[in-house]
């Protein structure tokens, strides 16, 4: 009998996963970027400057600038971070651990948005120079869906699942801790650094799954 | 009757992981390095050059010298790359994936030997230059253990496992397709490259466990 109740609770568990692992998910690899504020757009690329779109990015209203700046950590530099749009409240980095270790400084990994406590750095555009206390974060891998693809798969917004990546490239790798966020604003997307989609040896636009 | 078959497979499945998961498994973070030939040795570093050691490695025999050379690729160079000793019947170079990119090349991920195929590049010495053609490959996770120690875990060589690294700090990783290898001259160790590592948030002497 406490087989028979064991076996249900692992049926119920396993029709659960095999529904949502029929859902592909598509990759989105962050390279290093920044989200800043228009106080300090305007300290890096001089009064009066305007950021200018480069491209549209998958989710819905973000865009990637053609403006590009540097970041300085204790141990070294990072030229070229690329700026996304549009601005923000706060000034936001992310890096990969990689990149972090090159800097010399030791971000959390945090959700975005979550900055308290975050890696201090220095900015350095064609006009100036800013240094930001808290601002330099490792991304919480998460995975973007509308309420629609959430209804859809079984997701609820916050619920923390694991993602299969990279299966049959002999980096088969399986993604804890893998936060859900849900909005009208996302497209389903499972967003990995560059360092997370090494690991894994996948690219954008190859397909994760739900396990 | 079905359901008790079931139930009895899960049950020792479950005994055995439960068996695996009790030891852990040290993490060794291996950064880029070379493996080269004596004749590519004398090539970088001049005709009577001896190999230096730096410091012994984990694993018994092998040691960090203190030459190092710079690695090129179609796109970008590595400088600096530690070569490690012995001397080996063939030159590999072992990069991370992020390094790759940076290369601009494509290595296929292999077992240490199997080069067949791997990327082509250039290494450059103190004392000269040479073209390697073949030569450099991404790291195929792997896990050193003794005989002994793969008799009491129960692993054999070859075989292909799990390994749990990272839990509770944000980036949980569960790494498949982990080869394992069996030698009296290898210590317990999982070996991960510095994407793995970076992208499960872990360092050197960090535990891990086979799922």
């Amino acid at each position: 009998m406490e087989n028979a109740g064991l076996v249900e609770g692992l049926a119920a568990d396993i029709a659960k996963r095999l529904r949502r692992s029929k859902t592909p998910v598509p990759i989105g690899v962050s390279n290093r970027h920044a989200h800043i504020t228009a106080e300090h757009f305007e300290a890096l690329f001089g009064k009066g400057a305007a950021i200018t779109k480069l491209r549209d990015l998958t989710q819905p209203g973000q865009f990637a600038a053609d403006e590009r700046f540097d970041v300085q950590g204790p141990k070294g530099a990072i030229k070229g971070v690329r700026l996304l749009g549009p601005f923000r409240p706060k000034t936001q980095i992310e890096v990969s651990r990689t990149d972090a270790l090159a800097l010399g400084v030791q971000p959390p990994v945090r959700e975005s948005g979550d900055l308290g406590g975050s890696a201090p750095l220095r900015l350095t555009g064609p006009c100036g120079s800013v240094e930001v206390r808290e601002g330099l974060i490792l991304a919480r891998r998460h995975l973007h869906c509308t309420p629609a693809a959430a209804a859809a798969i079984g997701l609820s917004n916050g619920e923390i699942v694991r993602v299969s990546a990279g299966r049959g490239g002999g980096r088969g790798t399986v993604f804890e801790d893998t936060v859900v966020r849900v909005s009208e604003k996302f497209s389903l997307e499972l967003h990995l650094d560059t360092d997370e989609a090494n690991a894994a040896g996948v690219k954008t636009g190859d397909l994760a799954h739900i396990v």
